[in-house]
């Protein structure tokens, strides 16, 4: 194989599908780049059998021929060159590999590209298209409250439900479930998949479209794709059935506040920082008539604290994780939000009237001071 | 104790005194910082017992006293609350401490200020004064080839050397001797006192005046005291002889190259991608007529570059650790530089004709290939 780019080109080409090498793997062809130049087109490709990403630079192929190098090595290199032409040449029987820039010249010991798993060839169907900046938006809305670690696979993941022209994305973690609602341009097929959120924070990193830019998503029986610009992504989906969450999803409630944001956000980080890993004290909320009073005591100290609201209904006094609390405040983006509350031992509802978000918090019991 | 101070002026107190809070150790009181408002002004000071800092914040005393309270809880308070007034009242009995800021309060348990070790008392002879941004520049310049972890305290040090009007400051780790020389504004009694890096390290996050603004430097026996703005450093020295450098500073050589010091330093970081910790091959350096070709063979792969030089004297082949050119070059300002050369074996030195810095760099054995 015998190619030339700009290492610019390169660069860029590396930056995105190095999200898909593993950090830590058995196999050590995964921790390759694979650079596919069989064809007419230069398309560099990295795959840790759970997410596959592809894309395709611009380039001049002196040589068909296909290598895999290993993707940190190669990145580093690249990403230290000038922005010039690189040259990548490799002996098809020994695998080596040089890339040349100027005067200088690696050396490397490359891999058959024939080891390289590929990334499964899927069937496409008609495609669910959604601006970038959408997408980044709800992934980064809902990412905060999935749950990688736990026994639990589906909560590792997102629902996608897509139904007529609306798309309601699910994440949840046994203590809160936080949902993104969407309008379509065009209507689709109802359907419904749980994608990792793996996939999802990388896609995230690697989609930086202006705002007109569209991202084309496939969904088939085992996977997702993503394709956008020149990158395909290709994930596998998470198998089974999501949590039913509709009928936790009340809309009656007992107490209503609506708030300013910023403030509230600013008042529950400052005391949280009473708050440390071994020492989880809830945050207390004593909401009556157009006040709400806030304190944790903690083994540091305690922090009370004060807001102006507006309340409808009855008074009450509840308790809750304040991170919890934290992680949906800082994604919400309307300066007034209306919390709704129905008793200290039912979930609380951050929700708009628009109905674009809803986040469910549950409370924590707490030992009234 | 009672005063009053801007959240602005207490944070950025902070900022400065809890450079010298240990991030380890046995002694709470040390992970304490302590305000001292007994007497007409509020000072902040922390101490690990090798450095102690204190600065002087404006603001009002309403009520004398002092109190030591937690280092890391207060700063993120301080930090996190709004750029207000904010007020800090004591319980001289219980030390319990309350920080208010409009509506919020937070309530920690302080510790009396009487246990707190107070920064020695020092007297104090004639200033050496400096630019600050000069001392940093030189600290910066010279840090990184001190060695905190050998067993020689003395290369956890820097030398200062003052002769006349010249300061000089040296550091060395076995390998490699890192000097630079300044000129002072006005003479002084020649004195060499060793100061260690840690000193030195947090005193260049701290001092950020402007180009006018400058340090005094008091120097006394046992005791170095940096004195700038508000805040006074106050470290002890590092007690013993400091190595006799001047008999390795041979001016002598055998060949001296001259080259673009930008061109060198992105060719050896990129030659230096093949070295890794358990890998560490040297550069290698074949220097003839006009032209100098470097080399590095790893198991990561070879590289190979090509440098324009203008040289005098003999040719000569010479391995070095890559590690220490890039770290020198970094902190070299010029565009072009000379490099002495005597032998394979013999060390070499980067230095410019006015005097201003000289390092020399150990070479190390290769098999030539």
């Amino acid at each position: 194989m015998q190619i030339t780019c700009s290492q610019e080109q390169l660069s860029k080409g590396l930056n995105i599908v190095t999200k898909a090498v593993p950090t830590r793997t058995t196999m050590s062809i995964l921790e390759c780049v694979m650079i596919d130049a069989t064809a007419n087109q230069i398309k560099l490709m990295a795959n840790d059998m759970e997410i596959g990403i592809e894309t395709i630079i611009e380039g001049t192929i002196i040589e068909r021929g296909v290598i895999a190098v290993d993707a940190k090595i190669f990145s580093d290199m690249i990403r230290h060159l000038p922005n010039e032409d690189v040259t990548i040449i490799t002996n098809e029987s020994t695998f080596a590999t040089t890339i040349s820039c100027g005067k200088e010249h690696y050396d490397l010991s490359g891999k058959t590209g024939s080891d390289f798993p590929l990334i499964p060839i899927i069937p496409r169907n008609q495609p669910i298209v959604i601006p970038q900046f959408r997408l980044k938006d709800i992934i980064r809305q809902t990412i905060f409250s999935t749950s990688e670690n736990d026994a639990n696979r589906m909560m590792g993941g997102e629902l996608f439900e897509i139904a007529a022209d609306k798309l309601r994305v699910v994440s949840l973690d046994g203590h809160r479930i936080s949902i993104r609602n969407v309008v379509l341009a065009d209507s689709y097929v109802d359907q419904k998949v749980i994608v990792p959120a793996k996939t999802l924070n990388e896609l995230s990193k690697i989609m930086n479209g202006g705002p007109d830019d569209l991202v084309k998503i496939y969904i088939t029986e085992n996977h997702i794709i993503f394709e956008f610009e020149e990158t395909t992504v290709v994930s596998q989906l998470i198998d089974g059935e999501y949590f039913r969450i509709d009928h936790m999803l009340s809309t009656d409630y007992e107490t209503k506040i609506t708030l300013n944001k910023k403030d509230l956000l600013d008042k529950i980080t400052r005391a949280n920082l009473l708050v440390s890993e071994v020492d989880k004290k809830p945050i207390i909320l004593n909401i009556t008539d157009g006040r709400m009073e806030m304190k944790i005591v903690s083994a540091r100290g305690s922090y009370d604290g004060d807001l102006a609201i507006s309340k409808e209904g009855r008074d009450i006094m509840i308790g809750f994780n304040p991170k919890f609390f934290i992680e949906a405040l800082r994604v919400i983006d309307d300066d007034r939000i209306d919390i709704y509350m129905v008793s200290p031992k039912a979930p609380c509802f951050i929700r708009d009237d628009g109905g674009s978000y809803n986040y469910l918090i549950l409370p924590v019991n707490f030992t009234a001071a």
